[in-house]
């Protein structure tokens, strides 16, 4: 038992080695045969490195802003784990490319590990992958992990959400703070960013945020500030640096980064559950009945409902007969 | 039986009622107890109406092309519902004041409905319920159905792709298609439109999104337009409705239509038995277990997935000795 890979893995990744670090991660992405005991050995230890969501509509220069986070994060001795999770694109290479734009400013320091998750389109999948990948990270000793994800739309706030805080990055062009709005945004952000504030109406941006921010029904003793960054340049990086970790020392002493915390894990819980029902479904539903079911739809022979019903007595009769 | 409120309602909305219309897919979308009745009912009716899917960034105007869209259908005799799906936001009403904006154009013209959609962060469910209130608005006889979405994440994309035809708009700002390739824009547009269209760069961003449609790796004989509009204006806008009801001429020669609606029930039977097996879960699993679960996780005494294991059993065992 001692020696088989896995465990070996294991070790070495819990002892801080970068290659056994990113096989590990590879096999809990790909739910592959290893990954079950690698999670349960991570889980345990995780819970001590500070995660950071950083999320945003595209063009907002999220991928710049936190490369340059980590890089002050280095500064200040901290080691840093930056998870992308980028959108499936096959012909875009978007994920990769992002990873070396990065690599040449920060390749080389051990104390930074850069990883990106592709979105496989599974629901709820994403959001359980990053939490998963962020324990292993934080298993493997990394102190802070930023995560960022590409599109603002509902999968990735809740990948947003699965951190300690969240950071919404805009740009003075995304000015009208409705759109924000619009888009969610403004509920879940714990800091506010208004990034590439060389360009014009970024004191705009920033003003109509924070219009927009006292209109929130739930006050918090939290100010949510809302910064000013060129991330190009490294400009008002340290205050971001600074204001993240006023929010980690507020949540401590308010009780709200246990209370958040226990909110994701439930919430994780939940989409576990949801994704092994429907594995465990799908092992039950032989391939002939499932396509004979859709044809029935096309056909319209039968309603969804019906045919879902079905389906699911049938498997619980599948699983009726083995037990 | 042929008397019974929801009965009635049925008959009503089928018979192309407004009012009982709104109320129908106000059960449908509340999961109510006539829910199920109701689009038992309107599924065999369905499948008559052509479902377009309008999405893109917060801020390319989508409402207001969506309005003009609706005008320009009138005009050539067409019935249109909108189906406007937005984040839950509380606090910025932005459901209700699009729904106001648009009404003043739209108001009085029984041959245009106008619908809201909150999302409830509920996983899936989205897709779902957008596909089942297009049904009742098929069933109640719209010709063309207008699906918008507010942002351009994951679950957006899906309800979007819930549509026969899915539209794309960008922006001039936006120009640079990279962002929108990120997005996961390029992969799922039939057509692309870039609205406010009299600013500046809208030829480039045009030949920018072209340039990246060259790039996808499944080519087929539909050639994907790019068009520009002035939403405000009206201008384009005809130019969109021709390109639109091309493809749906397309999709009926080439037997796309069919493949696409055979592959969105598919899609959508998934969704909904992911749905009902997370519901039955919950029926089983007593608040009591739930709560000390979390705590277990919180205090790191189990893994999430021993403790996702150990409900799965329970509840089987609890259906077990019921049947």
């Amino acid at each position: 038992m001692r020696h088989d890979p896995v465990h070996d893995l294991i070790e070495r990744t819990l002892g801080g080695e970068r290659v056994p670090l990113a096989r590990a991660i590879s096999e809990v992405e790909n739910d592959a045969p290893g990954a079950i005991a690698i999670l349960d050995a991570c889980f345990g230890r995780s819970g001590r490195a500070y995660r950071v969501g950083i999320t945003g509509p595209p063009g907002a220069g999220k991928s710049t802003l936190v490369a340059r986070l980590a890089q002050e994060y280095r500064r200040l001795g901290e080691t840093v784990a930056i998870v992308a999770v980028d959108p499936t694109s096959p012909f875009s290479g978007g994920a990769l490319l992002g990873d070396r734009v990065r690599m040449g400013e920060l390749a080389g320091d051990e104390g930074v590990f850069i990883r990106s998750m592709a979105t496989r389109g599974s629901l709820g999948g994403l959001a359980v992958h990053t939490a998963q990948v962020c324990d292993v990270l934080d298993a493997a000793g990394f102190g802070r992990i930023l995560i960022e994800t590409v599109g603002v739309g509902q999968s990735e706030l809740e990948v947003a959400q699965t951190a300690d805080t969240t950071v919404v990055v805009l740009v003075p062009e995304s000015g009208d703070a409705v759109q924000a709005m619009k888009a969610g945004l403004m509920e879940i952000g714990d800091l506010f960013v208004i990034n590439k504030a060389d360009r014009e109406g970024a004191d705009r941006a920033a003003f109509a945020v924070r219009s927009a921010l006292e209109l929130r029904p739930v006050r918090s003793p939290w100010e949510t500030p809302v910064l000013q960054t060129v991330a190009a340049k490294g400009t008002g990086v340290a205050d971001l640096v600074a204001g993240l970790e006023g929010h980690l020392e507020y949540l401590r002493r308010h009780g709200g980064l246990e209370h958040r915390r226990r909110q994701r894990l439930e919430q994780r819980l939940r989409d576990l559950l949801r994704d092994q029902l429907w594995q465990a479904l799908l092992g039950r539903v032989p391939e002939s009945e499932w396509k004979a079911s859709v044809e029935a739809l096309v056909e319209r022979r039968a309603t969804p409902h019906q045919v879902a019903l079905r389906i699911a007595g049938a498997a619980r009769e599948a699983t009726g007969s083995k037990r």
